[in-house]
């Protein structure tokens, strides 16, 4: 291919994507405590897969709150379009008074709580005056600047809200998000708690000019252009609520203070990223995102397999025919070691077992999953282990497919929000035989991946 | 708010995510091309709407096919990971022969016979060797190099394909893409054809190392890993099914040929992209572009309504109850004036009509919204246009919903493809009374909006 060849480089498009973060002092900064809290961890920092974690890290969370270097005035500046009203009689269209909206904008932000991605679903109203509208992208645009900061659903709403009305001074702006936030199990709650629900969800609203009173005629208009795209109106939180932090992160059963080499270490990546880690929502956020990623650290108990191994292997071969038994959606929770986000999705698991001996237990191989999955890990090398593991204790012909959304893939600048990855390993006879294969995939069942 | 005055200026990232290309020759040329465009459409390319458009259509250009310009080398490069395969026993699994795979990934790429934009959801697998994996999200950004030029949906899989088998020297790659390519009616077209299909797809497929062969047992894994996703692999094109164009613009119906002045434009554009107008498939390119656009010439024919409105207007005069009578997902088609890119979708119209009287035809109504789309436009001036012609037919008490996909928020820079616009329009009472208004929204049924 004259592609692998030819044109120029590459880095162009690399560093300005990343907009040229790679060689400032704060990008530094945050390697120096993304180091740190690598080492906290456990984990060798110049293992090969982790050597530029840092560096990732540094440039994903950068360019994920670029938002505080942005200016609104710069996006709508020669944006906003004449656009007549109606020519006579009474109405509103166009150019005065014709409502606009822009739904399913898919946005993601950070949580100032505990410092991970959460996934945004936004859709902006605005009734335009002076026979100007804006360009539709800019929309889109301006919500961008809010999101790309650490934020709180209530807080983006009412920023991007009032930084619509100011800048292109309509009649009014309504906002409603959608807002999803990844809520993991720790280790121990994933073994108690096998149904945990893993997504926190948030609707909210803000209004602004003839959208500043919820009870509004207009805001009645807006919700009925939502409410036929199968958006829930009736959820959304009311604006005066109080303002108990939605953050997973809070409700968290409490443990000791974390080490305390580390949650400097965060405390410096809020500086580095423009923030203040004395504001009031961000004093806990270092303790809570190191209390987070201890989830993770290289775990030192080991699985006691051997005793029960070898009384199953047994059982296992004993006469009769060959059936191929599978285990379906098991839920695994993990982390990318090359970006310090999380990972997860489902595991399925089949396994060739002969007629007339009972099926292991789906308990058992969910811990198998827990265990591989509780780690900074590749989903390669969790599908492999998972299938070692496995083999061990169901006699060396298995198969496992991994199926996961990446935060890393969605969040950072590819923001390939529909992705996702399947891995496979197949061992003994799945290997050498299709037709056991070919048994074992067709009993999983359609779109078995978790989503937000 | 704070971000409206302060941070740096958002230039920098404008002009970053459009690669600079503003201030470049091939920017310039296409420019001057465009304006040839325009005035061939009659259009005044001094209109304050349409001042920017030969820039932002010559920036959407460049960027969307930046491929050119880019190296596989340079992506992989660094981001193959040490990943070691099956301690022992037979099988595969890791960095040694565990099937990797990517589905899902949404991405743009431009019709080299008509130059209009294609969707593609790509899925790629490949199966790792030398226990080294990729870097999951450098699939995604190898397959965009190759999306962003003008492409054929099995070159396109062909190149991604001998892309990443040359780049990472894998064991095996499979490609399966899902291309769809939007497939305008001519205004003749749409009067005489009401359920006109609005898309043409396609499904295609290529293959390296040990999936080379279609027949192979590997194939089998991949495609069955791609089923439970919901792809019908049944419906792949076959690699050696000969090379007929899929792009609608071959099937259109034969005029003359087009103005040598514009075809001699997109041949100017074709040279600044870095494509040459005399490869073989683009020869007839600058033809059908041109036929394609004058579509959307700036209409001559007038509805000639008068004499049919004064009767109407008396009908709807007669006595009896207020009802509020709807006709729903007209279809519209048009072309966005700011970036010369299809937006498209459907209109909703509401009409208070006295009891006992009949209803308006929906063809009626469907023409009036066809007289509206085909020309240059954006949607606040559609859907202001639509009430203001159905309000002279319809008594005064109207509403319009106009619900569109615009392909400039989803192929160009932003690329929010889930995204969709409403627009609103309110005359008479409806405008004064919000019962009506809600009366007539409910009526909408959920998720119109026409989708790829």
């Amino acid at each position: 291919m004259g592609a692998l060849d030819e044109g120029h480089c590459n880095e162009e498009e690399e560093s300005c994507i990343e907009l040229g973060f790679e060689r400032e002092a704060e990008t530094l900064a945050i390697e120096v405590a993304v180091k740190v809290l690598l080492q906290g961890l456990g984990e060798d920092i110049n293992r090969e897969g982790l050597q530029k974690t840092p560096l990732r890290v540094a440039k994903a969370l950068r360019e994920g709150t670029r938002g505080y270097q942005q200016k609104v005035t710069d996006i709508v500046q020669g944006a906003l379009f004449p656009e007549a009203g109606l020519e006579n009689g009474t109405g509103h269209a166009g150019g005065v008074g014709g409502l606009v909206i822009v739904r399913d904008l898919d946005l993601f932000s950070y949580c100032e709580s505990c410092l991970l991605p959460f996934q945004v679903k936004c859709h902006i109203g605005y009734v335009p005056s002076g026979q100007r509208v804006l360009g539709l992208s800019k929309l889109s645009r301006v919500a961008d600047i809010f999101t790309k900061r650490l934020q709180d659903p209530q807080r983006l709403a009412n920023e991007i809200c009032s930084a619509l009305q100011h800048g292109i001074k309509p009649t009014g702006v309504s906002i409603v998000l959608q807002c999803s936030h990844i809520h993991f199990p720790t280790l121990e709650s994933a073994f108690l708690e096998p149904s945990h629900h893993g997504f926190v969800k948030m609707l909210v609203s803000s209004g602004s000019g003839v959208f500043e009173n919820e009870k509004a005629d207009t805001w009645g208009d807006f919700l009925s252009l939502l409410k036929f795209r199968g958006i829930k109106v009736d959820k959304i939180h009311s604006r005066d609520s109080g303002d108990k932090c939605w953050c997973p992160s809070q409700t968290s059963s409490k443990v000791g203070p974390a080490n305390s080499g580390m949650t400097t270490a965060v405390a410096s990546i809020l500086r580095s990223l423009g923030e203040d880690p004395l504001r009031k929502e961000l004093l806990g956020t270092p303790n809570n995102f190191v209390k987070w990623l201890m989830n993770f650290k290289n775990p030192h108990l080991e699985m006691k397999l051997n005793g029960f191994v070898l009384g199953r292997m047994d059982a296992l071969k004993s006469i009769g025919d060959d059936l191929v038994h599978s285990e379906l959606n098991l839920s695994f929770w993990s982390q990318c070691e090359h970006h310090l986000l999380p990972f997860h999705g489902v595991v399925h698991i089949g396994y060739i077992c002969t007629d007339g001996v009972d099926p292991i237990g789906k308990c058992f191989l969910q811990s198998i999953v827990h265990f591989h999955g509780f780690k900074l890990q590749v989903q390669e090398r969790l599908t492999r282990q998972i299938a070692e593991t496995a083999s061990s204790v169901l006699g060396g012909d298995v198969m496992v497919v991994v199926e996961a959304n990446h935060t890393c893939m969605i969040s950072r600048g590819i923001e390939k929000i529909g992705s996702n990855t399947a891995t496979v390993a197949v061992l003994g006879r799945f290997s050498t035989d299709p037709a056991f294969r070919t048994k074992f995939l067709q009993s999983i069942p359609k779109s078995t991946t978790t989503e937000g």
